[in-house]
């Protein structure tokens, strides 16, 4: 396994991490969960990333659970949880102060999520999305407050915008606070905007890192949807969360979704060049941006934590030849803007 | 019902609110204070509001009980305490620190309440009053060492001057500290002056959010005596707190009193024009006010708090020209003044 | 009784205070102690002083051990304790950290108050003079360490100097830190330099409190000592302490205290005239100066604390006239300097 | 004993400090260390020095126990211990932040040796070494969070260059905080370079104090291996841990070890013409350096702790001559550049 420094930080994370979103307290059994999390650790994981928002907290519960199972020393372990939601989506009647980023849910957010994971902090805690009714200065001193309450090390952001996050470090500089460490975008082959160039100007200025999610892009990248058929069985085939939902009704119509299915089969014919799987090459691609820290992946089987993990030592094999390949299948790279008039 | 920020702060709070006046843990029985919180909370009120001060510290007690009893999640609510006299009204012997805003008392009193109520910490906490003999910056450190003790979310004042509170946030801004998020005035239509016009700058300027108190002007507003006479049986006609001993008094004497009941008379057609009662009327005419978070009404029996909520429904009614004719029954729209020379 | 701000803070103090110097704890029998600091509280005192050099930490022991017998309620009192010598008045050995102002001893040696007193805090904390090794921002750091965990209000100096009080003040106003509140130098009708010269700009400009010690300059101006002989059954003649012993030599070879006991009659007069005892004199004209905030006094007999407490009273007898006079007696105004040249 | 203040701090410590460095919890047996341990303290020593990376952490655990079999008063004491690495000097697999200076490993790091300690709080925690890949903001930062949590006094730096000690300053003076009060580097008759040139700003410009280790360069300069031999049956003829493996390697063939042997040998002749030991003439030398605060000191038998101490009484034996005579032994005195150019 690759470690690489959170960002400007002195914490080391694994460059492969796994993460909690819809499967694990969800539909996925308990067991598979553990399954999963002990195989992901074996591998040489150290960070297991999950949110209040995941699974209505069942998630956390479950991961704390596994934690114990195991034994696993807290010291070897990066856990992070976020902020923002907590049991409700939407803000309803006396859930109000349940979600978003006031101090009062941050505070109270975080206390239930480590009741539910059974630790006494967390090493990372994101404001899961922005809240845009708080003022600034209130965010970033909750969340100084809670990590000088030793409950969490670090704190950041996912899927701010990069003026927020700028924003957040020029209200910690001015009241001397700690500024957000890290972000959590989605970022794989077919989104790529935000990572390479609306960041573009924050690593350097506030040593931003990223930990990244959906490196499949929902599957997608994994090759899974190639004949443009939902295959039977698998969870987006029976699934009634709303998201899954969302995704099956595209399925059929959407444009964008079938050039994108479209772009994967062409990179397929890459993989297979480098005797890689699909999704070990949309992994590996993502390990070659020196920005990314770790990119969160998924996993439902044991084998799947595995195939994700074998893509560190594939990542080699993604010489300038490759990387320019890829860039002509994708046609997606951002450009960034040198200078900015009128 | 409606929620709304609480000033320039990310707290939510149900337009109205339920407070603890003279009455919870006083004259009104227990059981009656249960059934107009649990009333409150069942309409949808998430913003209950006490202080040391209140029935000597029973009406913290009674709200505590009743939180328990009826099992409501800390994070659906959002109480709020007042420090300025723990048990006494006047600084006598050894009760010298027992009032103030010393450090030493709002340390204490805040302590104090918290055990009472048999909670770990309040949403809010209110300076009841200025306390001209303590500094601004002792005042305001305190605040922020509770909040840094994790006992509330946030602080802010009752019955201060604009000058006062500007001058704690000048006194906050210098030490990097957190100032007064909201503000706790008496509000209604017969008394208007300091909220709309001597507060008029600080909404903008800090933010700050308002709880108003006394929306019936004691009672006056409800039409209760509007035959210019005291209802027998009513709390008025019997109690002894010097509060309605002095109001007694005042019935047959003052001028002004029987001015206000003119008044309420007129704006009595208004409330039957638009079919709602007079109470109802009152209480809309505030939350029009966009200043306003949160109203704190007072209730002896479940069917006040229902007909109070209920206004909030009928804000709508109150239309540019319902304000208008308001206006003109009311006379006393404050005149702001645009600058100010010699 | 009268009760004062102490200094610029929002703290009251009674006017008379009890000091547990060489006496509680000591050579006094605990009974005895009990019995004055009843006295005492009944005559309506909240002020209670003692430090862990007081009787080897023994002081502290009967005060909360007097506290909690008769079940004071802790809001009702000021505690106050000083911090310099642990136990050991000379610095040997092991016990090299047990004296001074480093941030250990302060820590450790407040900490071993807290215990010896019963309290999970006292208001007041106190440098127990100077302590020129430890740089003052070490020393500032430190009492704002522990008032921020709670264990005091305000903290204090004893016996500073009015450069190293104006120092303490500038650190902590570069670091936004708490300066020290209140002072406790020696105050009398014979030792008044330093309160009403040195400390001149203090009040004015760090809003200096003072609770002032030996108001009857070790029992001088009790006029005990006017037969110029030490009486027979006295502390004085028979204790081993180093204080004491100092004294009996002193007693019979020094010309200032054989000066110091010729004034003493002189003013005895004055005391007859408005019909009070000479202490009641003595510690009136020490209330008479605004910037007293108490004055705090020993006792070994009830008897002698209610002496005390009643001067409070005869405050007013010292008119103009009764105060010109007085100035006449003792001779030793300290006279300001406007200016200071070369 | 003397005992001299931690640079410009008010700590004070014994001039002669035991350190547990490779021997205790090690190789040598607990009934030995315990030994070594009292007769230190029973000779004034109160400064003992330890880490968690001693014997992988076993140090730290028998001192804790020393502690209590003995009974000594915490304030009598002068605990420190180090933080780097925790268990695991390669930083491998999950034990990436069990290693280094990120605000994790600091926080967990200290945790862990205050549970193997048995300690609330240690007086001092160093920086064992720098880290380099954590940026000096969350190094000072973390340290101060550990102060500020009462787990630790004041904290320092082991082996850190004079330019990052500025910049630990330099970032805490930006953010008010508290920057490293002393350092722990080698220092002895024949490594002087560091202590006496590159750190000359330090001790005035930050009031640094030095604890320093190695007095005696591993054994060299007690003339142990004067006849150019590993003596039978000492440590490093046996020992497998990997320094002594080194230093034996070292030692056949290594020309500056044997140039230091010899230079050694002419010590001895200064040595025995002041009728002391070779040890004792080393330490009694570095004592002589007044920015050395203390001199932490090995031993594996009693017998050596009473020779080192001893030293501290022989130190006025070092006169100007005497010292001059040493300087032309060891030819090794930094020269100072008054200015740089180019």
């Amino acid at each position: 396994m690759e470690y690489r420094l959170l960002g400007r930080s002195g914490l080391k994370v694994s460059v492969i991490g796994l993460g909690g979103w819809l499967t694990y307290g969800g539909h996925v059994e308990k067991q598979k969960t553990f399954d999963c999390m002990k195989a992901a650790f074996d591998a040489g994981v150290n960070f297991f990333d999950t949110a209040e928002a995941y699974a209505g907290g069942e998630s956390e519960v479950v991961m704390g659970e596994c934690i114990r199972k195991y034994g696993w020393a807290r010291n070897e372990l990066v856990i992070s949880t976020k902020i923002n939601w907590g049991g409700a989506f939407a803000s309803q009647g006396h859930a109000q102060n349940s979600v978003g980023l006031s101090r009062k849910h941050i505070v109270e957010g975080l206390n239930a999520s480590l009741g539910r994971l059974g630790l006494d902090y967390v090493d990372l805690v994101y404001a899961h999305r922005p809240d845009r009714l708080t003022p600034m200065e209130e965010i970033v001193r909750a969340f100084n407050h809670v990590i000088d309450q030793g409950k969490a090390f670090y704190w950041g952001t996912s899927e701010w915008s990069a003026e927020e996050i700028a924003d957040a470090w020029r209200v910690a500089d001015r009241l001397g606070l700690i500024g957000p460490v890290m972000e959590q975008p989605q970022y794989n082959l077919l989104v790529r905007d935000r990572v390479e160039k609306e960041y573009y100007n924050l690593y350097a200025k506030h040593g931003l890192g990223l930990t990244t999610f959906s490196p499949l892009k929902m599957g997608i990248l994994s090759g899974k949807y190639n004949d443009f058929k939902i295959p039977e069985g698998s969870r987006l085939a029976s699934s009634s969360d709303p998201f899954s939902k969302a995704l099956r009704e595209k399925f059929n119509t959407d444009e964008e979704m079938k050039n994108q299915i479209a772009t994967t089969k062409n990179l397929e014919t890459v993989a297979k060049e480098l005797g890689i799987t699909l999704s070990q090459l949309a992994i590996a691609w993502i390990i070659k941006n020196p920005n990314i820290s770790s990119v969160i992946t998924g996993a439902s089987k044991p084998e799947q934590v595995l195939e994700n993990v074998e893509a560190v030592k594939h990542a080699d094999k993604l010489t300038p030849e490759v990387m320019e390949k890829i860039e002509k299948i994708v046609e997606n790279k951002p450009q960034l803007e040198a200078r900015r008039f009128g």
